[in-house]
């Protein structure tokens, strides 16, 4: 049977992983809609590869353009938020979610108000509006299906069972480049060193949150929403090979786990054909070939993101989007020289101290207080900086 | 809901275990029917704790003990095969299949027959009665839950999922005492080295099938009738801290693994409560503690046992039962001193190639089969001690 998809973010890195799966399975899925932020030239490509219906360019200054390359097909051009939330809504019954930033959160929150199942890349709608997207998916009965690959292997090994015999999950977390290193080591770390990640090749900020560790802080807030836990069911486990990329512990004493090796296209492949498999080209694991896995603890003192993240995660409300929006602004700062590895969780710790909002219950007003936060938080890297 | 079951083989490990659970959760079982071996004593004191309606002890010169011992009470005295049969198929919705070896093999089928649900611990079930015990729980729509650490991972891994899905499973083996000796050190083992397992407390034939690695032989062709799986789809991969119970490799590159401490009681309570989940004793999983996990490949050489089994189950037919039963006498003639440890493959080898039996239509036909191997087999043993 085939299944209408709209890919949001086509032309980034999930959305080329995602085009490479549909391409695959020839006959199994039907691209409705693709749409990307800039890159006109890339989406009207995949748009004539698709034989998409719709593709929609964010930035309305392209739309022309747009217009010109798709000449002579049965696409419609399209440009702005309002049709970014036409292409979320509209035909589609999945909807790849793959947009990266607050940029993604109206057209995320558009498909899971209209019911959509939606396969969901973009970590900012739990992070920072975890309560409104689960929220308004309980009521129209939209299926959220985790993309990132340590909810994904919780979503799996979930499948089928009642939350009341969950005892906890446990994410694992690589550790990141600064894992074996001395506090010392830490406090000297140079932007070069930080973006180094051990297993999993990625953008500079992301790597920055790894070796901050404030990617599994991100992630403790993105489970909490998702399956719905509280934080003290919620566990971080260090495993450098990240081979294991999560587990979930039964009350029974039965620990389920996902393995895999670390490709996009497994967890896609799963959001793409759930509760179905489909087939990916991603390496098989080799068990023997691997022959040891690691576990250990996170290091609180080393590694303190972990206590601020869940402390957001515990006041809710405004505090995990202060909590997002202070620390891309202190990696960017860490990334320009601005300031020091340390000082990007202290700033975060401060503006989660210092900033007080209520409980937003819109979009408008989570992308509100992410903005406030923003000017906030530059505001105190140019005081330091004089 | 309190849920109607049989324990067949009440007075052993997994019954005891299964009482354990039973009294943790009151409310949620009703015991209606025990049955015993030989133990009278132990079965009326079950039979009395449980209030259940039907104790069966198999040997019938006990018959009359067990009635003075459960007069008085509401619970029926029963002996032989017949009562055997109408325990496991009688009153229960879920039916325990406890008993050790082919004695067990009628009653598990009664119940399969009658449309039970069935926790399986007997392993002649599977592995020498595989077409007919599958064929006949595809007609009554009988549910088998594997109680077996490995078989019970397995089940857990799968659930939910379309066999089609399914790349292939890899059951875990610890590897036995001899996983790092050497073949010359092999050849020598006596019964005293070989019953020493490293991870689990077992009896002594089982603790040499794990030396032999003849129990992953055996669970191998389990694994085939449960699962619906040819030989070329189940692999097993040496993990000497059997921590990771079994993995299941499905087509996109995900893998599922359960994982848990070693107590039955795990496996127990997920067979009594599928699809939900109650709460164990059990000690929980502390993976930062275990620190590491370890997996390599079987060496064929060392332990020839498995290309044995597998030829045995690729093979089909009466051959799983021959080597079954050649093995559990090969194993007790070598823990009696009459032969040594690397015989014993040898023998079940032989038998395998001497002898020629049609493939089995009844559990009669079975059992006749196993005690013609059984008789081929002790008189080659004779014939080479003198």
């Amino acid at each position: 049977m085939t299944r209408k998809i709209a890919i949001l973010g086509a032309t980034g890195s999930i959305g080329k992983s995602t085009l490479d799966l549909v391409e695959d399975h020839p006959g199994r899925f039907d691209v409705v809609s693709v749409t990307a932020a800039k890159n006109v030239e890339a989406l009207a490509d995949i748009a004539r590869r698709t034989d998409a219906r719709l593709a929609v360019i964010a930035d309305e200054s392209r739309l022309g353009d747009l217009q010109r390359l798709l000449a002579g097909t049965d696409c419609r051009a399209a440009a702005g938020d309002a049709a970014l939330i036409e292409a979320a809504s509209d035909d589609a019954e999945l909807v790849i979610a793959a947009i990266v930033g607050c940029a993604g959160l109206k057209p995320v929150m558009a498909a899971v108000e209209a019911g959509k199942s939606v396969a969901l890349a973009n970590k900012e709608a739990l992070v920072t509006a975890g309560e409104l997207m689960t929220g308004a998916a309980q009521a129209s009965g939209s299926v959220i299906l985790p993309v990132d690959s340590e909810h994904n292997a919780i979503f799996q090994c979930l499948a089928g069972s009642r939350r009341e015999d969950v005892a906890r999950i446990i994410l694992t977390a690589s550790g990141g480049p600064f894992r074996d290193a001395s506090a010392r080591a830490i406090a000297e770390a140079t932007p070069a060193e930080a973006v180094a990640h051990p297993n999993w090749s990625m953008g500079a900020k992301i790597s920055v949150d790894s070796a901050t560790m404030m990617n599994k802080g991100l992630e403790l807030i993105e489970a909490r929403y998702l399956f719905g836990l509280t934080s003290d069911r919620i566990d971080i486990v260090v495993h450098p090979q990240s081979v294991v990329h999560s587990l979930v512990e039964f009350v029974d004493g039965s620990v389920l786990a996902q393995l895999g090796s670390p490709d996009m296209r497994i967890p896609i492949a799963c959001a793409l054909a759930w509760p179905e498999r489909i087939e990916t080209r991603a390496q098989r694991l080799n068990l023997t070939a691997i022959a040891r896995l690691d576990f250990g603890s996170p290091d609180p003192e080393r590694f303190p993101a972990l206590r601020v993240a869940r402390q957001a995660l515990e006041a809710g409300g405004a505090a995990p989007i202060i909590l997002n929006a202070a620390n891309e602004v202190a990696v960017a700062s860490f990334l320009a020289g601005a300031i020091r590895f340390p000082d990007i969780v202290e700033l975060v710790k401060r503006s989660l101290d210092e900033l007080h909002f209520d409980a937003p219950t819109s979009i408008a007003e989570v992308l509100d207080i992410d903005r406030r936060t923003r000017e906030h938080v530059d505001g105190e890297v140019k005081a330091s900086c004089h």
